[in-house]
């Protein structure tokens, strides 16, 4: 049985692999070089043992692990959709949950079901957990794009408040880091590289 | 005093962005593209929550993710060592500890004390947490040299008795995943892509 369990397991190890080639929109800091998902998922998961003291709420920090790691993974099948894209939903599409089902099934059935309820917690966004596991992705990219004079805002002409509606997400973990947040995107609109 | 420590610790998240650019040896699954250090820490994490349960300690399973998470970091400074490099020494080398207090010393205090201490912890590879770490570290290059026809193995003419040598403290962990990982070890000498 934990053999069985094993093989599954090296499996998924194998499969998730995947992720290391979906390129992301947003570049690393201050460089011209796409971020990859896993190493986006890897940043945020650093950012949250380092930020965790911020969050408003008494958080799982474990749990909040567990999402930022797994959080992009639906991605390997249904590719990476670009936040400021008015035209894809973001949440939840037909293709992102086959693609949960396809990949996280591959572990042992226990362990499957929990990743995707982890997955969909994540996407719910409502628990304190998922609400921190947001701030997170919303944070990095922001720090990423006031580094490269706009980033992805200015390559894709993203006007203030489409970036201010999605950047607000990042109250509902942390006010600290909201406030923060509010700092850099008004700066950024002072220096010119956020159109409002 | 909370703002002070957030803009510290934005500058770690910042300054651990160069993790992206440390190239390993091993190459990513069935392919030719090296991994960098933050995939492979994203990887090790992944693999940390999927096989937890084959400890044969029980483990601290948050404290293991911060080591495998942050155990390459010091290489920013201080560079990747190849494992199977006799000429350079492999654990808590001068170098890797001044690398240690300058990158998690641009943390609060307590903070950047924590950090170096798991760092410490996992290079010392002593405490069950530390074992399990370790076997996550050791399994996935193990993996990715069998998915790639013995891989640097191969590359730089590592004989089995070495590549074991290296492999053994998998065992420390996890004696079930030792027996798979010697399963593997034994097919790829049976394959040629690991000589004896």
């Amino acid at each position: 049985m934990e053999t069985d369990d094993l093989l599954k397991q090296i499996a998924f190890i194998k499969e998730i692999d995947k992720l290391k080639y979906i390129q992301r929109k947003t570049r690393l800091f201050n460089s011209e070089r796409n971020e990859n998902d896993a190493e986006h998922s890897w940043h945020l998961a650093m950012m949250t043992i380092v930020l965790a003291q911020h969050s408003d709420q008494r958080i799982d920090v474990l749990k909040v692990l567990k999402m930022v790691l797994i959080h992009d993974i639906v991605e390997i099948d249904a590719g990476d959709t670009f936040i400021y894209d008015t035209a894809k939903n973001h949440t939840n599409t037909d293709e992102e949950r086959l693609a949960a089902e396809r990949i996280f099934g591959l572990l042992p059935k226990e362990q499957a079901d929990e990743f995707i309820d982890i997955w969909e917690e994540f996407e719910g966004g409502i628990t304190d957990e998922a609400r921190f596991a947001r701030t997170m992705d919303r944070l990095e990219p922001l720090l990423q794009n006031t580094s490269n004079n706009g980033g992805t805002w200015a390559e894709f002409d993203v006007p203030y408040q489409q970036v201010y509606n999605k950047k607000i997400a990042i109250k509902d973990g942390s006010k600290t880091i909201w406030n923060f947040a509010e700092g850099l995107l008004n700066e950024s609109v002072e220096k010119g590289i956020l159109k409002k």
